[in-house]
């Protein structure tokens, strides 16, 4: 670590506070968000301070279809403007996309033309050499980067550590610590901050967390990543996101201690939009499924199908997850 | 610090597990559980490997009416026998006693003829001689006991040490950090951890934590403080305690390595319990207004209020904490 990371009683200005509400939440509801809701969100996100906001996934209309997700599975470009005209303000753009599901050439345009600021490519630890393809081109184009290396707790340190060269010496801007399962305790997200730290600020890059809420940890999970150095800050409203959700943004708005934060126009959003989104049956958030996915170190989908099932029988749950593992 | 706390992947044998959902937790439905509720509880927490059961309140009956609270306000000494019978198990019987709150001398027998083991004593940081007469009391009867400085994040750290230092020279057993408000963030847990730990160590005695969700950050403190050397770790079962709730027990016994705990059980009691006590209406856990409370190092009372009567205008809410405090 050879960077001043302050303390809970300053603030420095590297840090970005990154709202993923419809990428992460609008897995939940495969995009469909009430008509005026992105508006809403976009306007309470401005009036907060809040630095980036990720709209959602750029993915093929050869991969998905466009019948079957809202338009922020896909992000085209005239959506997105007809929320944030210009964008003539200091809050940035984010999309994100995994690897080899976007058709780099065809689908995306140059920076010049487009409202996007960043791309996010998401990857597992064994398709870095294809993320940094995509970072590459995103490069080239214009945009900033991230490269977001999901479900780090399925690996091995040494293959993270040998990943993470070869990424911090491409054009990536920031590397992103992601705990896809919630299974991670503090303890070791501050030792993952230093051993991405110690990679990453020799190349000059950045690092963020995307952190998730099945031991109820994500919150604190982001801010002791936050105290080791870790400036980019996903969350989402409400926690808004796949399973358990994510870190919550009224959280960590509260929890940031630069004066241009401010709470309120979220906690209006939250009134206005979110009641009303969990009122009407969208579903997310701790529960007792998703404490042992993430305590075992699986991908939730095995709890999302055990809530949606209405089942209760823990005791199976444990020996199922434990038997696909 | 002068003890070998282990890492994660190992464990250490001074650690006390220590359900307080029937006191916590009673806080919330004025102690009326519905019949059958504690026994099974306690049926769980022996299976699970829990090794102390906080059965609730020991306050006196002049103060209170027992008309307006149900039996674990007041823990009989036939009531708890009626669950647990003589508890010739390896599990520990804890009360908590108010600094006050109490008539020590009539309604506390000597240990020899009670089924408790231990008293817990709670006081504010200025009640702290106080508490210690109750200790020495209780000492004398032959019970084990903890003391429980309430709402520190509210305390001078130099009025905390002072306080500290006489009650580490009592005979007090363990002396417990509190987050009443559950304002406090692991790095200020950490800090406290070394800053209780430089007193009692010296005198030879333990540590314990009873965090608060407020800010969803009960478990992770719970944990942090643990790595931190403090071995008596209070949990409610779904977290059930006054506001925002407690750490959760279930997640507690899914952290802890030691191979006697048992998840199972809770979860069966989760499920067969819980679970209907929550559709019954019974309300606790995360929400805004604790978060803002938590935020704002204020008492949740506002916060409970607010939410029983069912407002959302958060932002007013904000100035009103912040003008009654």
């Amino acid at each position: 670590m050879n960077k001043d990371v302050g303390n809970l009683q300053s603030f420095r200005k590297s840090i970005k506070l990154v709202d993923a509400t419809l990428r992460d939440g609008g897995i939940v509801n495969s995009f469909y968000f009430p008509e005026g809701f992105a508006k809403a969100l976009y306007k309470a996100n401005l009036e907060a301070g809040v630095d980036i906001m990720e709209f959602g996934y750029k993915v093929s209309k050869k991969l998905f279809d466009v019948n079957k997700f809202g338009e922020w599975k896909f992000c085209d470009e005239e959506n997105i403007r007809a929320v944030v005209g210009e964008n003539r303000t200091d809050m940035k753009i984010a999309v994100m996309s995994d690897v080899g599901r976007v058709d780099l050439k065809t689908e995306v345009i140059p920076k010049k033309d487009s409202v996007i600021d960043i791309f996010r490519i998401a990857a597992y630890c064994h398709q870095v050499p294809a993320a940094i393809e995509m970072v590459e081109f995103c490069h080239k184009m214009g945009y900033f980067t991230t490269c977001n290396i999901m479900a780090i707790s399925k690996n091995q340190e040494s293959d993270l550590i040998r990943a993470l060269e070869i990424l911090a010496q491409s054009p990536v801007d920031v590397i992103y610590i992601v705990d896809s399962f919630g299974s991670l305790y503090p303890e070791e997200i501050r030792r993952i901050c230093d051993m991405y730290g110690e990679v990453a600020y020799k190349y000059n890059k950045q690092l963020g967390i995307h952190a998730h809420n099945n031991q109820q940890l994500a919150f604190a999970n982001t801010i002791e990543a936050c105290a080791k150095g870790v400036d980019y800050l996903d969350a989402t409203v409400c926690g808004m996101g796949r399973g358990a959700g994510n870190c919550y943004l009224e959280a960590m708005l509260g929890f940031l201690k630069n004066p241009k934060y401010r709470m309120e126009p979220v906690l209006k959003f939250v009134r206005e939009h979110m009641t009303p989104l969990k009122a009407s049956g969208v579903v997310w958030g701790y529960d007792v499924p998703y404490l042992l996915t993430g305590l075992n170190n699986v991908h939730p989908y095995n709890a999302i199908d055990f809530i949606k099932a209405g089942r209760d029988d823990y005791e199976n749950f444990i020996q199922e997850i434990l038997a696909v593992d």
